[in-house]
């Protein structure tokens, strides 16, 4: 005689959802920090954010790798996020690249980034594809079966927007006992994975509840870099897992942040914490902070779960 | 009773002549080097010979001083010997500059150089002077009391030029006790030490020779980088103190270095050898080589006084 054990089986998230930290210093050279690039990992697609002068040094220093990168995210036109472009796509080149590469970025980058490619780059053997956005408008710019790419408009000297990674819901998982058990139809599984509820042929109604196990909750990263304090992005940012945000200065600089359109920690706790997201990173430091423990101490006072950006660093999205 | 002791007195020479290595890594990106970037120092005038990516940070890292640097050379127009440029100009700016920057590169570079400064660096508080000339004509491109640099025609894929830095002769030291001797009137004193005897009242000539110490022989440095081996310029580095070659590639990869018109390390040697120079730096290094000591050795069995270069490496030039 043979037992079925009706325990729901949750499957373990396998899918890897990451971002790794290739350069989190401001404008200003200093020898401890390359400016604003990173990689997000979302199940093995890699998506570049930013690419400072330095990136692809970075790049190659750590683990990621080069191939998978097929797009990248400028949030705006200050070169310390975006210098580091041509070195990668003539790095690209060298490295024998052949599949096309889609570079985001505020649409009037191209009437520069046109012209350096047709200097600099003439004969790639890949195509350079341009997608402009206009960062003062929160839109989606990337879609794919599993993921959206969503600009937030932020707070800056120029237009600049940052970047919501989110996973898109998955439908939620058969529980193959239950199914034979009520008899479900193999053809029915996937409307009932997707919502649907079970009638019976004697008209008994086994709710989509009984049949399945939930997929995991979508997860979502939000890069908000370069901004001043900005109430109006707490509302796209809201529930994120987690978010990396501009803290350029401690709260004994607001007048320069302030002045500068950049954040202090507090802001960025203060947003973390409005916005109700899981962890915050803080980045985008000044290069006058030899130790930027004062950054993180004034963060954690306000949003404990923080956690200083540095160079190679890797951090799950949960 | 006073004695005259009518020894000459040999002049220490103190004026700095220097070149302190950045970058000597070839366009691959590798993380064992930054692209081409070196900056020359003739008595604290700081020149930058090449800017390519990532040399800004290495400034920074090194013991040169940013605010020194007036004059940059751009060699030729492949993005490892000039990505960098636009950083340091907005690291310039940054860092409070007034000063003007002069950029001295192929003249076709302010065509995409212009535009990019419109576009990044619209409110400099410094004048960028380009200084364009032509890469294939070997000509004095900067002269000023004590030093002139000109370019050298090397062979690469697109038009390059190298740099002679080469030191006016200074006049001969007058030795005062001889002077005194032969009772020379002071207004005679420059006319004596750019050459000219001096005829004493009776007729008698001293010769130039017995009334000074000769001024230290003019030191010469030789930028040649990215080239075949290319014996047309010879003459043009002939007997130069120290050189700095291309020498991206081992003898056993002499077909590449045909095929994209570089060096082999006996190329660099043979180079050293036939312009009776005094010291060869080795550099522009192909990522391949986990070791240059290969590179070394080759060089080493041809022109003994070989060095490698690498980041942060100050050596002097006499």
């Amino acid at each position: 005689m043979l037992f079925f054990i009706f325990l729901p089986i949750f499957v373990c998230r396998m899918e890897k959802f990451s971002v790794t930290i290739l350069g989190c210093g401001s404008a200003t050279p200093s020898p401890k920090h390359y400016t604003s690039s990173q990689v997000v990992n979302v199940r093995d697609k890699l998506f570049m954010v930013d690419c400072g002068e330095g990136t692809q040094i970075q790049l190659r220093r750590s683990k990621v790798a080069f191939a998978r990168i097929n797009h990248i995210f400028i949030s705006h036109l200050h070169g310390d996020h975006c210098f580091g472009l041509l070195g990668m796509i003539s790095s690209f080149a060298l490295l024998g690249r052949t599949a096309p590469l889609f570079i985001h970025a505020p649409k009037e980058m191209w009437s520069i980034l046109g012209p350096e490619l047709d200097f600099y780059c003439r004969d790639l053997e890949f195509q350079v594809e341009f997608q402009g956005f206009d960062p003062d408008t929160a839109s989606i710019i990337y879609d794919d079966r599993s993921l959206t790419v969503s600009t937030i408009p932020l707070r800056h000297r120029i237009p600049c927007a940052g970047f919501l990674f989110k996973e898109k819901k998955t439908p939620d998982h058969l529980d193959r006992q239950w199914a034979d058990f009520y008899q479900v139809p193999m053809w029915d599984y996937n409307r009932i994975r997707n919502g649907g509820d079970f009638t019976m042929p004697d008209g008994t109604v086994i709710p989509h509840s009984r049949l399945t196990t939930p997929s995991p909750a979508p997860r979502s990263y939000a890069y908000c870099c370069d901004t001043a304090y900005n109430p109006a992005m707490i509302p796209l940012i809201s529930g994120a897992d987690v978010i990396y945000h501009d803290c350029t200065y401690a709260i004994g600089e607001a007048q320069n942040a302030a002045k500068h359109f950049h954040s202090t920690a507090s802001d960025a706790a203060n947003t973390a914490l409005e916005a109700g997201v899981g962890k915050l990173i803080l980045g985008h430091f000044s290069a006058r902070y030899n130790d930027e423990g004062i950054l993180l101490d004034e963060a954690r006072q306000i949003f404990p779960n923080s956690v200083l950006a540095k160079e190679n660093l890797e951090i799950d999205i949960h």
